[in-house]
């Protein structure tokens, strides 16, 4: 009896070319799940994957769906692909789903954190997960800019020029920035401000190619004063890319949750 | 004129062969300082290093002095070494001490983390800085155990046999056991309790070879139920380091606080 079985992913984006398998063999966390389930069901099995995150982003939760007719119990293939699975990646919940379930095409919320490392230097343990930088950011300016995307316009001022997207209208639910304290002090000669992590948190239906790390970049631009939070309503109705900040590298960015709002079928994966 | 240079380094242990330089050429902390110093001021410098910790461990506020005749004003060091250092390793401060000032012959309070993801799946993101464990552990039994650590005690049982040190008597002021919830929550039909971060924070005036992990790795045993609370007197009193737990892996622990207290040079770095 074939089933549908759906995996929630965790991975460190670090060193792969992004979620998306690749046919040139580049290591990608879709390359990995397929390997890992070929050799766990002896037969050649290629996942579809949900977000394809960019090269170097990270994920708590992913998602992904196969067919197959293994008898391993669902909530099982976990357990068995974590074991054929580099440290990079866990599979952290499995389940069976409808047969014509398909993580890209139904209602989702998804929700990203872009994470900026702000002290006055930087920190090798958040190095990998986090973007640096010693600007003194206007967080305030930042919240206020975040709240013009709110709600359904065209973002293509926000868009990578590199998209074959049909249409660039999205809708974002909520941008929020947070602040975050870090534990270490700069000490001394060095009368600093706190170090702090400075999250800027975008939940959405759906996101454009670089969406949310050209939000960031922007973010960041309107954080050190480059651009005032005012001028967010004319970078989008520019609709035109350069209107827009830098794209925020790719290490400060992880997919957090990802709640499938299908009716019958609602699940938050975190 | 001769000047003492103190530095203050945050780094990632990952992959180092430990903080002490190795005549084999193997990669160290103190190996790549003294590469960037020696390329920065164009004469050999060989630092003087403070806690020699283990390969893998990581530390935010490790400390090693050199003197120098370089004109670069002490606290530029910091600033010129970065950019010759990789990235898994920071000059977090660099400032002049007393030409007799010496990082290990002095009066300093250190406190080590040794940090458990404790939860039902490992999580990609805290491979490199904590250790996974999915016990139930008992943060209660744990916070018992390490009561009967603190004062001065002869720590025989909780020191690595290969150690060379004269005596095995040591000064715990402080251990603390805290447990952070996780953002992150299992779902659906795998009924979890919350993924957490269990930290075992150690201070003291000075510590033996593997010490904090032989304390971490008998703690993870008591609250996993393996030992109870009140048998940590005899295993201190056993003298023997077949008493105590295992060793825990390096992973997990970090140097996070670096305190001189010498009279007329109180420092704290974190």
């Amino acid at each position: 009896m074939k089933k549908r079985i759906l995996l929630s992913v965790a991975y460190d984006g670090t060193g792969y070319a992004g979620y998306q398998a690749q046919k040139s063999g580049v290591p990608t966390i879709e390359g990995e799940l397929n390997r890992a389930l070929t050799e766990l069901t002896g037969v050649p099995v290629e996942v579809i994957g949900a977000s394809r995150t960019d090269a170097g982003v990270h994920a708590c939760c992913n998602l992904a769906v196969f067919d197959t007719e293994s008898r391993i119990p669902p909530d099982k293939f976990s357990y068995a692909l974590n074991v054929r699975l580099p440290d990079r990646i866990c599979v952290r919940t499995s389940l069976e789903v409808p047969a014509d379930f398909h993580p890209r095409h139904c209602s989702t919320v998804k929700t990203y954190e872009y994470r900026i490392f702000n002290a006055p230097m930087p920190d090798p343990m958040r190095r990998l997960y986090t973007y640096y930088s010693r600007y003194r950011f206007d967080v305030e300016a930042m919240r206020e800019a975040g709240r013009y995307l709110v709600g359904e316009h065209d973002f293509k001022s926000f868009c990578s020029m590199y998209t074959s997207a049909k249409t660039t209208v999205r809708e974002i639910l909520n941008v929020e920035v947070e602040e975050i304290p870090c534990g270490t002090r700069a000490s001394l000669s060095q009368v600093c401000r706190m170090p702090r992590e400075i999250v800027i948190r975008v939940s959405g239906r759906g996101f454009l190619y670089n969406m949310v790390r050209i939000i960031a970049g922007t973010l960041m631009e309107i954080g050190r004063g480059a651009k005032a939070p005012e001028e967010m309503p004319s970078i989008l109705d520019a609709l035109d890319r350069r209107a827009a900040g830098p794209t925020a590298p790719a290490c400060g960015l992880t997919l957090v949750r990802y709640e499938i709002a299908e009716p019958g079928m609602e699940m938050v994966f975190e």
